[in-house]
């Protein structure tokens, strides 16, 4: 098994060499994927959320942290809508994804741009107070986005 | 919709208000949220992987951002593994992983110091052959954890 993975990854094994390559991942592997950012996303956001709440203490390097990873899982997330991953396992994006890219687009562009400048403004945050507008600028992006492109 | 997922992130919502804090999350959520989390591991990995093996050409930005949310998602991972976690919904974590505690946390442990050299590698690698080396360290520590945690 172990052995298997590794040489499955390190391109060593002949059960995997002839597997086409990543960029052709199946739309079920891409729709799963895309769940589970989208779990992290959620997760790393109610972490947020709860010292915003007053919930959970400030933990400037967790929220930090927790800033960080949302804004890179933005900056990765179009790779997670590839063209042919709008069926294949059963999932609540809109076809609107694809068929309104420019629209698509740029609400991705509003997620992008609100987490990263979260993580930005968290990185030197004393307090709950410095990045409680920021967070809900960031809440409000993905709010619009389920909006328009995710099915209830 | 939009507002009622403002409102919960906010804490402004009634219907959230009585809800526990974040850290008594369900153990089905968090098991949820465990396996997004390595989603993003395999899909990052695997990303890193076409590279190395060749399939993909280097692209020193998008493997470099790679093993930084692999590091990151390492560095977030024991709280995928919350006590109660164990059961909730399908899920592939050996008991082990609580009883045997201190053996999981050096699995954990090490896959948390390989991908944090790989991330430090990376940010400055000219070409693949650079990050090859360490990139098949990280691949063996998951390797290592799956073979003991993980069921098959």
């Amino acid at each position: 098994m172990k052995h298997a993975l590794i040489a499955a990854l390190l391109g060593t094994s002949t059960l995997f060499a002839s597997a086409p390559a990543f960029a052709q991942a199946k739309p079920e592997d891409v729709i799963k994927y895309r769940q589970g950012l989208y779990q992290v996303v959620g997760w790393q956001n109610r972490t947020m959320g709860s010292m915003v709440k007053g919930q959970a203490p400030f933990d400037a390097a967790e929220f930090s942290r927790a800033a960080e990873i949302v804004s890179l899982m933005a900056a990765v997330a179009p790779g997670a809508f590839a063209p042919g991953s709008d069926k294949g396992a059963p999932t609540r994006a809109k076809p609107e994804i694809w068929s309104d890219a420019a629209g698509f687009k740029k609400a991705m562009d509003t997620f992008q741009a609100e987490s990263a400048k979260l993580a930005q403004i968290a990185k030197g945050a004393k307090d709950v107070d410095a990045v409680r507008s920021q967070y809900g600028a960031l809440v409000k992006s993905c709010g619009a986005c389920h909006d328009n492109f995710r099915t209830k």
